[in-house]
């Protein structure tokens, strides 16, 4: 294995490596291009009795994302992390090819948490020419980011089928920050009999409340204070709530007069909705999902909440 | 186990159980409904390092899904069969309420192939309220039989997709009688990574040369001779592919003109396409697909053959 391998090349699978299993020990993960190693690489862990936990990303780590590694490295002996930017839950008027992809900082990264193996493919080795198939979640696709970027989920779970079936991980780790996200993954793990657990993280914030997101790279220093609404909001929502609002057009209303603070900010939704079937509610509960979604300048920003909790 | 535990009740697994090995001993099969009941069962096996075979059926045996069977029982170790006539892939005007449903006689057929594990599970166990989850092959599902039987493939897909999570086989079964099935089915497992190989037995025909279906059980005596000139028509094309004819539309005006003589049979389409990606071809060519699907009275039947072969 050398250092400086780039993304592209493939460290081969070392059949007899024991996986570090302290996050203290900083070591070389391995780095695999290729589906079939990979799969390999998983298959050996969990013939040798080791749980296999897996969290897909897009790179550009943050901490939300090292929270998510965290957690599965106490859940699991064996921790995969895929890094692939899918052009598939992408518009074509979105940021794919302005999306920021910093892989030796990610790499980096993950071998200071000790993560086992880096699974990070070309666009050409998830999607060969002539691929066709999609997984999609009817109905709740549509909903939330799904209304104003259509395509978007059924490229998420698509992607993230095909990353269950190669890493076949015992449990895979996603962020509450992607709400839509988790309620879509869990329907179809769910509706499709996977054999995986998903265990979902609690939404990193910066110290000023901005959730974490690799989107917030792309904020001046102007935007930065600006997105701080997202959260403004969901905090004004969550304490009519607790001071016992129950009516979610009010609640709505509330949260949407927080963004009309700050006009340079172009909110998408604030929606109170069941967080499973993300399906809107007229009567808030406890539990249910706040969300919002706001474009600052060209960037889409998304937050949300639990009600009462 | 009793033996006479209908569809729908469930045998526990037993951890300890040897599958037996030996065809020619008529054994009983362990019969499941429960999906984890039979994932579990499957994991002993494999965890036993015993390969697992995986059929799947909607019941109403014949001989070309107990030819499937024996490749099974031959290529592996831990024989799956499912039985389930799944609504999803039968169109609001089709025949599932009719369709055949033989489960003990199934059954006695299956413990004398020396099957290791029924799964027989009810639609609500495969799709509890709320499921809304679908795998389609975009495209190749529109074609041939999709032309006619919209959301068919999208059904066989999804499905499958379920019964691979469910039984996790090494190797699945499936008969070129359903050549575009086969066809949809290997793409999905190229396009999603799944980690199963397909193996595809050839076409078994009653002496007289139909192709076994279990829906032949629906034609009376004077429709089942109509019915041969399914297997005529697909003779008399590979007679002329074998003269030397290459130009696909004289090829199909061939097949067509054998069903003329048959005007009681009403033709759905004679196709000549690429075996792989269904696309029709102007050129015919070895081992292309000579497709056909008529209806013999209320009954769609479909037949094949790979030209030059």
């Amino acid at each position: 294995m050398k250092d400086s391998s780039p993304v592209g090349t493939t460290d081969h699978v070392e059949a007899t490596r024991t996986p570090t299993k302290s996050p203290s020990i900083s070591s070389r993960s391995l780095i695999c291009s290729a589906i079939n190693e990979t799969r390999a690489a998983s298959h050996i862990a969990r013939q040798a009795g080791q749980r296999v936990g897996l969290v897909p990303t897009m790179g550009a780590l943050h901490e939300g994302h090292l929270s998510l590694v965290r957690a599965a490295r106490t859940q699991s002996d064996f921790v995969i992390v895929s890094i692939f930017v899918n052009p598939l839950q992408f518009g074509p008027k979105e940021d794919l090819s302005n999306y920021p992809r910093t892989f030796e900082r990610d790499r980096a990264l993950l071998e200071k948490e000790g993560v086992d193996l880096i699974f990070a493919p070309s666009d050409a080795e998830m999607y060969p020419r002539g691929a066709v198939t999609y997984v999609n979640v009817e109905g709740l696709s549509e909903r939330l980011d799904g209304l104003s970027r259509p395509g978007h989920f059924r490229g998420v779970t698509t992607v993230v089928s095909k990353l269950f079936h190669i890493a076949e991980p015992d449990k895979a780790f996603f962020g509450q920050k992607d709400a839509a996200q988790v309620a879509i993954i869990k329907r179809m793990v769910r509706d499709l009999d996977m054999a995986v657990e998903i265990v979902v993280c609690p939404i990193v914030r910066e110290p000023d409340g901005l959730a974490m997101s690799s989107r917030n790279a792309y904020l001046d220093p102007y935007q930065r204070k600006q997105a701080l609404v997202l959260s403004r909001a969901l905090n004004r929502v969550q304490e009519l709530f607790e001071g016992g609002e129950r009516e979610a057009r009010l609640l709505i209303a509330a949260g949407e007069e927080v963004f009309r603070g700050e006009p340079a900010v172009r909110l998408d939704y604030v929606s109170v909705v069941d967080r499973d079937s993300l399906e809107p509610l007229e009567q808030a509960e406890s539990g249910a999902l706040l969300a919002v979604a706001a474009y600052v300048g060209a960037t889409r920003l998304i937050d949300n909440a639990l009600l009462g909790s």
